[in-house]
């Protein structure tokens, strides 16, 4: 392992120390092993046993690691950026996991002053516990659909908290099902037996003391998952639960006490804001994510030798290395394309957002200035460029996550059978992923809403409006050259391959517009049509990102020719496999010929995958994960994949101390039970 | 939920009993029947806690049923067939897993009469206990790679079983991890320095009273995996393990005891039966292993509801049922199809292969009633036939296992949120489906093979051979049609669809031919093509054995009109979605034409997807799965979802009986333990 592991690594002359510094900047690096060092450092982060306790085990250690975290966040005085490192490192969802995330920024972004001071200040120091309620069992897409109530009482001016149904039970919800004493509830508003839509309140609900549920509150996990087992999902019904009029957030709307008025929010454009931000880190995420699954195959294929090449001379001595194979470079090389594809996409809208974000700030500070109030539309002067920054947010979060979670499962396929043993790293990794295809707006939901907003623009565009943005952009210079017809040189030039993505884009968005508008089809009769375009678009911009990074005069500066070389080989596999998988879209768009894609399939492509391959190894060392932190036998750096099997196998495993009576007429199940020597103390 | 699905059934006309019927037979389903209500009697076989339990424990539990199963087989008298029933219900390998399938059948089929008197016997009345060790952690699919050592020892006449190194470790050895002790061991045999590539040989492993390992035995389990955690997998070294002359299974090739000649295998084409065999299995399982996850997946959909429908009257009461959404049915329907496909496919094959049996056993008869030895080549005489069964089941294997543990991740992802929750019972099965994917031929692995055989066949037809079976019918039609081009009209006519897959085949493996004997390519470069050409052959195979099906004499007496007419849309469904998928290689082989796919895509798929919708519930109803055996609150058959969501969260969940302290500073973890009380007892 460790020869075969180090030869390949010298194949290349790719600066790895150069293209991690790129990727992620020097200082966070540095954070990272920082960071690493404490954690390592600490008993109770030792991960020697996660992959053998049963759920119950693994959400009690996952426990005392999330006090430990918080204890050295205070000690070392660590920021929000630093905990999620951590967090990273740990690689686990812990039980404040909804804590810090979702109730303090659900506090910080819809308390008013006097609400953060009540409860955001008791929570950031730990004392409240949160979690974020807003799922039900019946109701998860559809939010306006939430059946929990919160009824305004004038009388004594509470809101009540109810669930009336079964269906409106709380569900999901992380962190709730044994560690918050406080949750921000979702729940639809009614005053005077009139429904608002649904609000946040903030609604205790354990004990601070005692820890047990209080009056009227039946609260619980909902039971082990295909992953996410360390985290405490959880259900919660609410029987008649009072909570005093300062519970519901009021930033943007509220109930005037006094008058028992519904108080309309002003700026509804900030929520949505949140959205997409979160959507964008998915996006930067999903990259990583999947490069854990790339690192771990790719290493192991280079260390995994497998029969001889059947036209190797004989005399040939020795096996072949799996990555040698052709098959396998084709199912890895293009996700390992897809790992940088999906990195510098998801750094080009997390820099598009903050810019647009400060725009706003501007804009709202300058009419602030004016000494009046805002009136709506004024607060709205960023919202051209939002709706659009807000549709590309849903649509790459969709195809972002659905291509690591698909990936990872590739790459863990490609390990063969080792694969499938728990010490690859990739299948809990995996399981872990998966919901993220389904929470943030499940991904076939999210095509909707990119496809809405296309068709806008479309209509805007065929009705003369000018180009103000990339999506209009490309849909006018599609209409406009249209009847010439598209001569893309995709195998020829960079900007050709990017523009033929536009091109399909906007002719699926103009062929889904001509069945809405002029052929009148139903919503619903368009669905898969609206989910092709969005894989289209999303597609398109990703392919663009990639394009431009390789373009900025930041890339150029900090690496070196060779990198830059690799890379663009990537960008160039990224964009063909992908243009190959969706062939049919690109020949009846008539973006491309039908020779041009076979070309593309029989020859470049191939011959990609072998310019790519020397630097496989490399490449994968750039994402810069510690053995520690991925946590995989197949996956060590040095190579040393049998032996790290072979330990974990006889000397970690508890079921190796059970002997067993093996005889069915036998009544005895154990005959000898060492099992415990294996646990490690809690 | 019991109003919608029972409404939902009211919907169809088809007669589910009948559908069951002609798939499985009505003593199949008695049978089943029968079993299932024997097992639901017994405790251990108590499915509550199964979702609960870590490692460790449900392997105990698991033992404790392997071992109460065997007892109700001697019991009942089952035979294998009842046997196989009862562990279908109880849908958990177990540790008897590899004892009952490979260990058994090894020794029946290699074993010589004094061998399974040895061995065999005590192995059928579970003294022996067994296991198949062929696979080594540096060894898989190359079996010739294999390093463990059988070095004959003429002096006195044994074996002397070796693992010379740690790669040699026998690994992923079902059953040998806790339970056997006993193990078939495929090693290298050498003779006087000379290697006769892997043999098997019988090994004892454990003491039979005891159940220790023997001395220069090292055995144990391999640790927790993705999956199939209710096996003990284990690994082997052997230290210089002395076994009798008589451990080597002597039916197809032996060593002289006293000569110490190796003598030669007479008929390897029986061994190659038993491969074909085991994955004419696999497929036929393959359409019943996904139609679990469909009928989860589509009884949910048709209780869970969310959103109206967007062009909904205003005033439209109640959510749209989310199988409404073509979305979902797009999703769903074509697996519900290929479940039906796969299922005719997987029968055929059987068939085939029995009635090949039949017929090479006859010749086998008919040459030892000549009363001399058979040549090598007389025993061959069914092999043209066999060696395209063969090709066929390995191509038809990988596809299959893909499109059912593929499908089964459709089906839970189309549930949402809750199809991550456990109780889906969806995940559970996926996870321990998987490994179908890798062994018995890794499904990448299996495509050279079935292109080897293509090519081989194209070779013989274009050098005149008179076309003898199906593969060689259809290359020479595509020769002869060629230059005149094909005119399919795949939305018309059935057979001319059927045609266009066939035509698609023969375009592909003239295209590799090519590739391969004029321009010279490497085997290697081809990898790609060939993976694509096996898949394009296998989807071939499964859009012709379904149209046969219907065309089927049984068939059409069994089912009444309604039914059929629904399955026949279903093999539209399936072919015309796969067709659509694999588009562009249908237009480059000039199969189809664009615009016929276009019509495909966006009106008939759409309307078969429409036609079929109304039948969803009906269809899954036909494959006859008790609630006991889906395990899944979500595929209840009454529709109560979120009742028995609620029900095992709550009333069965062990983490809820923990009362933690959540506070980082408090080094107290648990407060309160009363997880106990919601453990089933062993
Ligand atoms: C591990 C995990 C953690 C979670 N944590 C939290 C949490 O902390 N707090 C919280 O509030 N929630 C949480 N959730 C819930 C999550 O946000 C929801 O599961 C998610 O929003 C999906 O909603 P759903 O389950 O209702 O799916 P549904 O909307 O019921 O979807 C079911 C199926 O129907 C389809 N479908 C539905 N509507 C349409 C339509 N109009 N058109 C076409 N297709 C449609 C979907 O694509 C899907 O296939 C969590 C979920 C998971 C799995
Ligand atoms: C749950 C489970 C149970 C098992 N039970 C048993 C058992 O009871 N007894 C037993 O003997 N074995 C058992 N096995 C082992 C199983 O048979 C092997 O894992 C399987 O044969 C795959 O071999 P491998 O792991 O060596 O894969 P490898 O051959 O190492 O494959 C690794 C990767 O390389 C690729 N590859 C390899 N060679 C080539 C090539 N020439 N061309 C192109 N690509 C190539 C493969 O496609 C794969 O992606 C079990 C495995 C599992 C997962």
């Amino acid at each position: 392992g460790s020869d075969l592991i180090a030869t390949e690594r010298e194949k290349s002359q790719i600066s790895v120390d150069k293209l991690s510094n790129f990727l992620f900047t020097k200082e966070a690096l540095e954070r990272q092993d920082r960071i690493l060092a404490i954690l390592k450092s600490e008993e109770v982060f030792d991960k020697s046993q996660n992959y053998f306790h049963g759920r119950v085990d693994r959400f009690k250690v996952a426990l005392a690691r999330a006090k430990r975290l918080r204890q050295l966040q205070v000690k070392h005085n660590w920021n929000a950026d630093d905990y999620n490192v951590a967090n990273e490192l740990i690689s686990e969802p812990g039980p404040y996991g909804l804590h810090s995330s979702m109730y303090l920024t659900t506090l910080r972004g819809q308390g008013t002053p006097e609400q953060q001071k009540l409860f955001l200040e008791p929570a950031e120091n730990y004392e409240h516990i949160g979690c974020y309620a807003q799922t039900e069992l019946g109701h998860g897409s559809n939010v306006r659909g939430l059946e929990t109530t919160a009824t305004w009482d004038p009388q004594d001016k509470t809101f009540i908290l109810h669930s009336p149904h079964l269906t409106s039970a709380k569900w999901w919800i992380g962190s709730l099902g044994r560690t918050a004493n406080h949750a921000v509830v979702m729940a639809q508003l009614i005053i005077n037996g009139k429904k608002y839509g649904p609000h946040p309140f903030v609604c205790q609900i354990r004990d601070m003391k005692t820890h047990e549920p209080l009056e009227g509150v039946y609260v619980g996990d909902i039971g082990p998952k295909f992953g996410y087992n360390t985290m405490d999902n959880g259900f919660l019904l609410l029987n008649h639960v009072k909570i005093p009029h300062v519970n519901m957030l009021a930033r943007f709307s509220r109930v005037d006490p006094e008058t028992s008025k519904y108080v309309h929010p002003s700026s509804p454009s900030l929520i949505y804001g949140t959205l997409t931000w979160v959507r964008s880190t998915i996006v930067l995420q999903s990259g990583g994510v999947l490069a854990r699954g790339v690192t771990i195959a790719t290493r192991y294929a280079a260390v995994r030798r497998q029969f001889q090449d059947r036209d190797a001379p004989s005399g040939t001595l020795g096996e072949n290395q799996v990555l040698n194979y052709t098959m396998v470079q084709f199912r890895l090389l293009p996700l390992l394309a897809a790992t940088f594809a999906l990195h510098f996409t998801g750094k080009a809208m997390m820099a598009l957002y903050q810019e647009n974000q400060k725009k706003m700030q501007l804009d709202a500070e300058r009419i602030s200035n004016t000494a009046r109030g805002a009136g709506p539309e004024e607060t709205h002067s960023g919202s051209d460029l939002l709706a659009d920054l807000h549709a590309t947010s849903c649509g790459l979060k969709a195809l972002g996550s659905t291509t690591a979670a698909e990936g990872l499962e590739v790459c863990r396929r490609a390990c063969g059978g080792h694969g499938y043993s728990s010490f690859s790293g990739i299948g809990s990794w995996y399981a872990d992923y998966l919901p993220t295809t389904t929470w943030e707006g499940d991904n076939y939901m999210l095509t909707q809403q990119v496809a809405r907003y296309l068709l806008k623009s479309a209509r805007a565009v065929l009705k003369g409006k000018a180009p103000n943005n990339d999506t209009t952009k490309i849909f006018t210079t599609f209409l406009q050259k249209q009847d010439m017809g598209a001569a893309h040189d995709i195998l020829g030039s960079d900007s050709d391959l990017v523009a033929a993505f536009a091109w399909r884009t906007s002719f699926l968005t103009f062929e889904a517009l001509k069945h809405r508008d002029a052929e009148k089809n139903s919503w619903n009769s368009l669905l898969v049509d609206f989910w092709r375009l969005s894989t289209a678009h999303s597609q398109y911009l990703v392919v663009k990102n990639f394009y431009e990074a390789l373009q900025s005069e930041s890339l150029q500066r900090e690496l070196d020719p060779v990198t830059i070389d690799v890379l663009h080989k990537l960008f160039r596999l990224y964009a063909l496999t992908t243009l190959e998988k969706e062939a049919s879209e690109f020949y009846s768009s008539a973006a491309v010929t039908v020779r041009q894609i076979q070309l593309a399939r029989t020859k470049t492509v191939m011959k990609l995958l072998e310019e790519v391959r020397p630097h496989a190894l490399r490449l994968v060392d750039a994402w810069h994960f510690s053995d520690w932190q991925l946590d995989s036998s197949l996956g060590r750096k040095d190579g040393k994949v049998y032996e790290d099997l072979f330990y974990r196998a006889s000397q970690l495993n508890p079921l190796n101390g059970l002997t067993i009576d093996p005889y069915p007429d036998s009544g005895v199940l154990i005959k000898n039970d060492e099992s415990a020597k294996f646990k490690s103390k809690l």
